[in-house]
């Protein structure tokens, strides 16, 4: 059995881009395995994100609707949004939050940090708990200020509890959000 | 707000293929918005998979370590694998349990389905509890059958309770494990 890491790295012989669009890049590399054989690996690189869970001090949970063409449906998940270059996963939450459901939050805590499908990609999710919550409009003095007009989201507010129940089911789907609402159940269980 | 699928549904006007590879295929898609603008969605095609939580009659849950090439690091993860074409999520999912560590399920037991990265890839994970869990070999009257030696891998057996705690740190980071184990715990802590 390998025991550490020099007994299961792959190096690197060679790269070559596969795709490069606007959110996405893709890479096949050539790599040596531990026993000297070769295989092929194939990387949708992508520059990370951020993902809250934002809870209201009436323990709801703020989840947004919208339309994922991937999968063909709507889906309902905690906001999130990628890093933009060089900002840091707690800047990236403050502004999403913002950004999608019109919230700024008084405290972020980190929950963890997912890596979304480590077979065939490297995309990394920092995961908060957010809390304290205050309309973004009402602090900034503008009562007409609304999220981003171009996300079409639907904000939905549920019982944290009642989020939990959805979760891997047909309303709850999206890995980061069943991941994160359970990480903040535990969370927020463990501190009861 | 948008109320039903028609105000979200976004439209397919053109797709054309961005990269064909071994295990992804990647399309790139012109759609039409609700408010009739134009936009480009890329994505991840991936045939699917089976993930499982097996779990032993002492509560431990079996886990494999291995290398990750897309996030260069080893990770801590449930068994998981690709469907062939043409296979049930549960025929996968027993396969796929004996390939990667030797157990045959007497029990599986469906927790959900997730969507990996619904922005941009339209891959689903089935995730079921194993549980009843037969040695391999020993079923099959072989004592010296091992799992799939091309797959690299080492079994981890743990307490359940301790992989909800390492769930979103550094030991298991890998989506697909967070949102297992936590369903799993949630699952049996209903039970109990």
């Amino acid at each position: 059995m390998p025991e550490d890491k020099a007994d299961f790295e792959e190096r690197t012989i060679s790269s070559r881009e596969g795709f490069s669009g606007r959110l996405l890049r893709l890479r096949v590399d050539t790599v040596e395995l531990p026993d000297g054989s070769r295989a092929t690996r194939e990387i949708v690189e992508h520059p990370g994100a951020a993902a809250m869970v934002p809870l209201t001090e009436e323990n709801e949970v703020l989840l947004v609707r919208q339309w994922r063409h991937p999968i063909g449906q709507v889906s309902l998940e905690i906001p999130a949004g990628t890093l933009d270059a060089g900002e840091s996963p707690e800047d990236c939450a403050r502004r999403e939050l913002v950004e999608e459901i019109g919230y700024w939050p008084g405290k972020l805590r980190k929950l963890g940090a997912i890596n979304v499908s480590p077979g065939y990609s490297n995309e990394v999710i920092h995961v908060f708990l957010a809390s304290e919550l205050r309309r973004y409009g009402q602090e900034q003095g503008d009562e007409d200020w609304r999220p981003d007009a171009d996300e079409n989201l639907q904000t939905v507010a549920m019982p944290l509890g009642e989020a939990v129940r959805l979760c891997g089911g047909p309303e709850i789907s999206d890995a980061k959000s069943v991941a994160g609402i359970l990480l903040a159940w535990e969370s927020v269980q463990g501190q009861a």
